[in-house]
Parts: structure tokens; C-alpha cells; sequence
């Protein structure tokens, strides 16, 4: 039957060394990148300060409610690293899929996603905590790099303008 | 002939019922992630609050101009929704293609697409219209502990570090 | 033996000349978005405009250091720009991926994959020289109707609720 036989080979892809790394590492830098939620979530609840009217309407009404909808330095740092987040992390998401699909040595692949992962944890530390510079810059650039150098293998293995 | 073949074995991908589940709300989510687009272009318009200088080239020059080059409550709402779309929807549609991949039953694997793709329907009808929270923030809950299950159900399937 | 199988199948997808042709499509704009990130940065380090503390310890302490914690039409102009790529490119890459894999002619696919990348790299110059409107706007509609026709293409292909 159709069905079965799609079922069937569906998994296949997940026999494949290269594209269970690459899955456990995305699902890794999405969570973490997820998690960038809950912690400007935090922040907004902990200092009190919020953007939408119907969020602080438990705190009363009138002019004693609204000195809540404010904005604070560590939400907006929150908020900063989770941009930072979908700018770094999608892209490495989408060409680490194509790359893993492009049939690279295994020790290759797990190189780009091991480092990647590393440098995305250490970026969030360093504005999280916040870290004196180039901290936060040097494991920005070093994702950056991986990313590029997966892109550039992509190019080198599917070009087809 | 090499790309006849390829052509075929990449058709039989959407003969795997996950995967064209998966697609269907995939593609919905999305496009719903993209119609925010349109609804602030809307506010925009309708409010009158740009921010480049260029798009209210129209309006004439000068002050009587500039006074367009502000921000509205409305726009900014709308902007919101479309920034957590993108903070949501986009990992769902990473961890759920890794999720479809990895062999889940049909009837769980409909069933977290079904309710993430009505929760996130219902979080953007909260905060546009918007509702007294937490209707807001249950239903931005739900869909994010459904993509924080499928990327349970990733790495348990395919852990390889 | 069951690894070698995997990998053996999960590099036939690049004999298929669609999703080779989506590979390198994909690669290219991604790679135009993180391009964002760079001429974010050159504007923040020549317009000397930051955002975080940490970032301008090297321009010494107190006042006068704190004058470059600061906005810039320039850096704030690049900042739209990034964001425009995440709210539109991702949307290409997920609905482009799906539709590669629902089995278009490559004539079609290559289509849709050229004019949304055309698109995309006018809609970057126009917004950062800046030109006239509707420069930007056209050039934006053009991209989200190439999408909007590879979603429909899916939807049609796959629709399972």
C-alpha cells in the first residue's frame, strides 16, 4: 500500500549518521533559541515592565498601573539576544538541513555542528551575563563562520543556477 | 537517466502521509506568519505612521510631511504579533520537518500540528483584538510546549551528539 | 550495512535537479540575509552608534563614552532591512523546500526560485540607497507573491488536514 510504503521510506532518512547529528544539534540551538522566551518572560514579570495594556490590567487600573508598561535594560537585553538568535540560528538551521542533505563526511558535519552549537551557547552567556567584548563578538563571528563554510560546501555540491 | 530517477525518488516523499500532514499545516502556519505583513502594511496606511522618509515622499514635503514619520499603537501591536510568529512558528516548522522525518504515528503527529496550528490562530486573534489575558498567553503556551514535544520526540528518535 | 545505506539514500535528494536547483537558491539568500548582519555592523562601528554598554568600554568611561549609546537613521535603516529578510526570506526557504520536495517541473520551480531571488537583492538596494517608492514596494510584493504561489503549489500537492 502507498501509504505504508511513503511511512517506510520516510525513516529511512533518519538511518543516515549525518542527518541524526544534524537533527539533534538543530533541535538543540532551537530549543535553546526558544528558551530566549521564557527568559524575557522572566525579566518582564520579575522588573514589572510590559508593552501591552491588557498585560498589566491585574495590577489595577488608571496612572498607578501604567508606570508598568516600560521598558527595562534587561528585558531589552533579552530581547536582543533572541533577535540575535533568529538572525544566527535560522540561517544555520536551513543550510545545515541542505548541507546535511548534500552528503558530507560525517566527522566533517559533526565539526560545523559541534562548533556552532559551542559558540550560539557562549553567545548567549556572554550577553546574557553580560561578558566584557570581544567575548560576545568572537563567538558571534565563529557561528557565523560555520555557517558561511556550509553554505559554501552546499554551492560547491548542488550548483544549479 | 540520473535526473529522472532524483525526480522520482523526490516525488515519493509526499506520498509519506506525516510528511504531507506536516506540509499542509506548515504551509498554513506560515502563510499566517506572512499575513502580518499585509496587516501592518494596513495600519500603516490606514493610520498614517510610517518610517521611512521615503514612503511619505507622497504626502509633499516638510513639516507637514514629517509628521507622518511616527509610530502607532496599532502598527506596533501588529508588529508584534509578526515578531512572535516569528519567534514561534519558525521553530515548529524546523523541529516539526525533523519531527515528520523521524517516523512519529499519523494520529500524533496530527495531532500536535492540529492544535499548534489552532493555538498560534487563536494567539494572533488575542492580540489583535485583543482579548483580556491570559487568553493571549495560554494559547502562546500551548504552542510552544506542542513544538518543545516534537523536539522531545526528535531526539529521543535520532539523538546522536 | 544500515549506515552506509542511509547515506547512500539521503545523497540521491542532490541527483535531483529541483532540489539542487532550491539548494542553491536558498543558499544564495540566506547568505544575502546574513549579509545584513555585517553592514549592521559597519554602520554601528563607523556612525559609532551602540546599543549595548559593554560594546564601548574601549571609547573609555562616563560621559563621554556613553554619547555613542545611541541610535542611527543608517544603523536603524540596515536593522529594517535584516528584519524585512527574516519576516520574507524564511517564509521562501520553508515554502520552498516543502514545494521542491511536492515534485513541480523544474521549468516552474526555476522560475519562482530566479524572480524571488531577483527580487529580493533589488528590494535590499532600494531600501539601503534608498530609491523612490514603489521601488521597495514592488520589489517586496514580487517576492511575497512568489511565495504565496509556491504555498498554493504545496496546498494543492499535499493537502491533508
Amino acid at each position: 500500500r502507498r501509504g505504508e510504503m511513503g511511512a517506510a521510506r520516510a525513516t529511512q532518512l533518519i538511518n543516515n549518521e549525518v542527518f541524526r547529528a544534524f537533527a539533534t544539534y538543530a533541535a538543540i540551538v532551537l530549543l535553546k533559541m526558544m528558551l530566549m522566551s521564557l527568559i524575557t518572560a522572566y525579566f518582564r514579570l520579575t522588573r514589572k515592565a510590559f508593552v501591552n495594556p491588557e498585560d498589566i490590567a491585574s495590577f489595577g487600573k488608571g496612572e498607578s498601573a501604567k508606570k508598568y508598561l516600560r521598558t527595562d535594560p534587561d528585558v531589552e537585553r533579552a530581547r536582543r539576544v533572541h533577535l540575535n538568535d533568529l538572525e544566527n540560528v535560522i540561517p544555520f538551521v536551513g543550510i545545515g538541513l541542505l548541507y546535511a542533505l548534500s552528503g558530507p563526511e560525517l566527522s566533517s558535519a559533526l565539526l560545523h555542528f559541534r562548533i556552532f552549537t559551542g559558540a550560539r551557547i557562549l553567545h548567549t552567556l556572554a550577553y546574557l551575563i553580560p561578558l566584557p567584548q570581544p567575548g560576545r563578538g568572537l563567538s558571534w563571528a565563529v557561528g557565523y563562520a560555520v555557517t558561511f563554510s556550509m553554505a559554501y560546501n552546499v554551492l560547491r555540491a548542488v550548483w544549479h543556477l
